[in-house]
């Protein structure tokens, strides 16, 4: 265990609590802290720290924190931005634990209050800090309520095994409220809002050790620390407990100003959802999947195929399930002859079609054993993987008698069960889900809970293909900064093994028209420069010229280009013409959360149809071999390379060598690596490999 | 007033029911019609008949429906499938003027079901007929249950102005509990189930006339009369009523045996897609989208613009909630200088910062003045077209109070108001959505609202363009039943001005030569056959062949395709190369739902991006050019026609017209047209017009 992970330990599940600035009045939001705790019945000391009043709720008060009668674990904060750093440099000098600060204006507020968030850095010293900006954390395994959201004004929340981790606290307490509502049991939440110290990943690395959280829930707004996250991220998956995020800042303009077309497709929500695929961490697509998906997988059930039965005694709301599954990628198959047979003998004499899914098994009135039968039929079943459960009016008068029906059945296989409750009706999906079987208001969630379930299956096997680093010794301190001209671009990738097209660099009409006589029977002109980087907008680039047109062709160009920059180019690039390949861009980005390799579809529908992928490069070296096919494999235009409609199949082996060679150059070069980016790359027929066609690099300071 | 229109008027809101099979226990499902009717106060006549009862519910209770004392306006059938239609049989012969009629057993389990529904049929003769397989009708405005739905077990529904039509039964309660549950109002509800006789487009154009219903939602499984239902949705759309549809059947399996690409990028569930944005209908993409959407629609009010305020007093959930409307294309600026001043005026001393969006008023408890001034502020303020607030947990504990002060500014401004509950709190969303203020507990179902808002704003201007059909004379019965050859088709395509690359059919390699030095530099060479139709796997296609090279290449193509196909081919196609164009395809679709033009991107990735846009034919003739017009902009890569990155804009004038043609030679030759495609037309610079450089017709029988 590590120092942040025991002080973690010591904060979440503290014997003794100081309230630095409590209120008398528990309806204040400073008499909150103290009220929940007793009121929720924490067993360890309490103390409340306020000089003007003798005692709170039957609890001494104490004038200061000097006063206090032993050294706390935790201290809570509940003193304004202008006066909290006191507290807390008395709590650090004390030796508490860790301080939870729950006081706005800080970092969100400014440059003003970015002081004072250094101010209260200052003041903890060793000791650790929660917030400030928080609502606070609570321990539900052990109901330990640090926290002052209203939300905790509720008399139960049901324990379990779903850990949340919030960057913003009124969401934590929207969390709260909702997974109490919906019987969805909690373990930890904590609201770690402006992460002066603790943050998100550290939290999940927490979490990822407690034997009370299965499934680890995150609402993020930005990961401060991206190697840290990914980290603990990595180790959550190798225990078996799968991480959910939402993550906001979605529609943030991702655009600046960049020579590439990297830049443009690459935006930091892109980025995040390479970082969170990389290391298993399971996306939620809406604030309520947040919910839905980790109430899923905390039943521990993992999904092996697409098979879906749904079983259903309504008819209408089984088929709207089915037709979401399918939307999903779901199938939902008839049921085999002999699972067919088993529902049959269950009904005497009724005579419910059983050729089809939805399965209707004509629930008149609730019968539970009809129920249990046809689930048990189904879960048996080897043409099924899960089974949706469709409760309809006839569950409502007696909730439990049906879900106690459902989590009978539970024992005898692993395979999901879920249901979708098609009424409203909050209380009887609270009591499914109390009972295990998640259960959801909505029917397309049926679909997101099984795709999350199919996800969190592959977790394991998620850690070893990480880190499978490569690293390279190619010497790169010769780069000078600037822009380098296509030449030494291409130049560059070759020295990491990249191969380009064949090219001589030439001034002359004569020395070009020798060039491509050489090269072949057309070729590729185009001026060089490290200024010009958008060569084909100002008449820069002709392809398919036959060598007997060199000569006027470059006159003309040479004409073309003094005319849109003023100046008369005085090098030329002759390539050789490249057909019968695949186009594809390659490219690097960097922003705050690393650095990724994009690959994408080429050619002049780039941009339009934004056929990408990427990766982030491990803390150290390049992707590994199989990261590459992966992206390969993710491109929608992926068939085009693998001999679609008759085509021959592409180079993928040698594609794959050029993303890793791309990769690791851009390991190599580190920082000083700006701007990187072939397109197009062609990816010729297999066995004939790729070739880089146009190269741009920029090198910024060492 | 129709017939059918005058018959629904009378089935909605009847003076007399019988009830033909009444139970005397309300716990049956056959009880429950006379119970509800007693319970939600019908003041007209109901009559029972059951021949082993006296009375049922202090009711008289009659044998037969002979003895009834007058003749009803409507019959509510509980008896089973094989004797509802003697009931039926016998209220036509009295004058009954429909029957609702719930057994199961008809159409929708088979052959069997489907002639005891021609039973029915027969037996109502001029009776209009509500199902079979229905859960029947409530008319809310007039509080008249017509139902045996287990949701109308509920005391109270609030009568509101959102008219609901589902064909299927058990999502008719749903979707009645979940808007009684949020406090939304309905009308009408109806279930028409297997649509023996009257159907969803009959109830769309009754409710099109319903004063009290403002807004149509509705739950389809399948349009059975899409021309009815074209006439009723534009109807409605004229009279200003939005119509909300929800559409399962999204995953069936589209495909078909076809010959073009058109049918493979076509399916059931686009063609939809067009009637619905053709007639109006706003689709709902998910199942609580068929009430969020409605519920923000019955406020009357439209969308003019994409600014949203976001008005808050948690953090969190304002940014949850402005991120989702970025994701789907809405701006939240800053407020403008005079109505930053306006709101910080409003919090003497507070400092909250007031230069951003969300605005956060920080609500220290529930100030409901503040509350208003605020709204006030915002709704005045030129910089927003539309204010969503924040309801966070401060506003739990007076909804009511909360809720007035928003109702309260509602008539400042006709700009939509939304609100968005962050805790789980649905009786704070009921409170809201009884005021008028759209409330929903999903943060995204503020842009999906809005969306719909804005949608709503241009229904009135739908319609004038609809309808404006071409036509033509142009004889096409010479055409032989089976596949056309490629120059055939374009000769077709030709007669109604949809221009063809120029070409010259060849037998032999001489005349192929000759044909070749007329047409320019390169050529393209084809074989030219009614039977093969994937020309290029079979080596039946050469592009950019040289004059000289003709006889070579030519000799080459006969022998590559007989071994292929066991025939040397006879004739051959020589066609002058086109370049600088782009590639589209053209196509014809048609199945149950009517005839379509496809306009898609075409090239290698045709099928990958699926960049495709469709419109139905109008009833008679072909689209207009407006329509034609908006196909084109449809694309995804619409900027490549339109000048993108340098290129020349593509003559978007003479692809409309081609558009055009085609649609008109669709609508001419009729339902002998199987298929049509072209594939690809090239769209040359602006001026320089089309060309179909392929072209698939097969003509079916008569």
């Amino acid at each position: 265990m590590t120092s942040t992970s025991a002080a973690i330990a010591r904060l979440v599940k503290p014997r003794s609590v100081a309230v630095i600035g409590a209120s008398a009045d528990p309806n204040k939001t400073a008499g909150r802290p103290v009220s929940y705790l007793t009121r929720h019945g924490f067993d360890g000391a309490i103390y409340p720290v306020n000089p003007k009043v003798d005692a709170i709720d039957g609890l001494r008060c104490y004038p200061d924190i000097g006063s206090l009668p032993e050294v706390p674990d935790v201290g809570i904060v509940l003193l304004g931005a202008e006066r909290a750093h006191h507290a807390v440099r008395e709590l650090a000098r004390r030796g508490t634990g860790a301080a939870i600060v729950l006081a706005s204006g800080y970092m969100e507020t400014g440059a003003e209050g970015a002081r004072r968030q250094a101010e209260l850095i200052e003041a903890a010293g060793g000791m650790r800090l929660l917030g400030p900006n928080t609502i606070g954390l609570v321990n539900v395994t052990d109901s330990i309520p640090l926290s002052a959201s209203g939300a905790l004004e509720m008399e139960h929340f049901p324990a379990g095994s779903i850990g949340v981790v919030s960057q913003s606290g009124g969401i934590l307490g929207a969390l709260l409220s909702r997974a109490a509502a919906r019987g969805i049991g909690l373990s930890k939440l904590v609201s770690t809002s402006n992460e002066a110290d603790l943050d998100l990943a550290d939290f999940v690395d927490y979490l990822a050790d407690d034997d009370a959280t299965r499934v680890i829930a995150l609402y993020v707004e930005s990961v401060r620390h991206p190697k840290n996250f990914r980290a603990a991220a990595l180790k959550a998956a190798a225990a078996g407990k799968p991480v959910v995020a939402f993550k906001i800042g979605r529609s943030e303009a991702g655009a600046r100003a960049a020579v590439s077309h990297t830049g443009a497709m690459a935006g930091a929500d892109k980025m995040y959802d390479a970082l969170f695929r990389q290391v298993g961490v399971i996306r939620a697509q809406t604030f309520a999947d947040l919910l839905d998906i980790p109430a899923a997988l905390a039943t521990g059930r993992v999904l092996h195929g697409n098979r879906v039965a749904v079983l259903t005694s309504t008819g209408g709301a089984g088929t709207l399930v089915s037709d979401s599954l399918g939307v999903s990628g779901f199938e939902t198959p008839a049921p085999d002859a002999a699972t067919a047979d088993r529902l049959r003998a269950l009904q005497k004499g009724d005579h419910a079609a059983l050729d089809r899914n939805p399965i209707d098994v004509t629930l008149a009135g609730l019968q539970p054993d009809l129920l249990r039968g046809a689930i048990r039929a189904l879960l048996a079943s080897p043409s099924y993987d899960a089974v949706a459960i469709i409760v309809g009016s006839s569950g409502l008068a007696m909730p439990d008698l049906m879900a106690n029906a459902i989590r009978d059945c539970l024992p005898e296989s692993d395979k999901p069960v879920l249901a979708y409750v098609s009424p409203h009706a909050p209380q009887v999906a609270a009591v499914l889900n109390q009972r295990g079987v998640p259960a959801f208001s909505a029917p397309e969630s049926c679909a997101v809970a099984l795709g999350a379930m199919l996800a969190a299956g592959q977790l394991k096997s998620l850690t070893p293909t990480q880190g499978a680093a490569v690293r390279a010794n190619i010497d790169t301190s010769d780069l000078q900064r600037g822009s380098l001209d296509e030449a030494a671009a291409k130049q560059l990738f070759a020295r990491f093994g990249l191969p380009g097209v064949r090219e001589v660099v030439v001034t002359d009409a004569d020395a070009a028209a020798r060039a491509a006589r050489d090269l072949g029977d057309r070729v590729v002109l185009k001026i060089l420069s490290s200024t010009i980087t958008h060569k084909s907008d100002i008449g820069g680039v002709a392809v398919n010229v036959a060598p007997q047109d060199i000569p006027a062709r470059l006159a003309r160009m040479a004409d073309d280009v003094k005319a849109h920059t003023g100046d008369a180019p005085t090098r030329f690039l002759v390539q050789e013409m490249v057909s019968g390949g695949v186009e594809l861009i390659l490219g690097m980005h960097r922003d705050a959360l690393g650095t990724a390799i994009l690959l994408g579809m080429g050619g002049v529908t780039a941009e339009l149809f934004q056929d990408t992928t990427m990766r982030l490069l491990p803390p150290s070296g390049g992707l590994s071999r199989d990261e590459a096919l992966s992206m390969i494999r993710d491109l929608k235009t992926w068939p085009l390379l693998d001999g679609y409609r008759g085509r021959p199949k592409a180079d993928v082996e040698a594609l794959a060598d050029a993303i890793v060679a791309f990769s690791v150059m851009t390991a190599s070069v580190g920082t000083r690596l700006v701007e990187a980016e072939i397109n197009p790359v062609f990816v010729l027929p297999a066995g004939q490999g790729v070739r880089a066609a146009d190269g741009v690099v920029v090198i910024g300071e060492a």
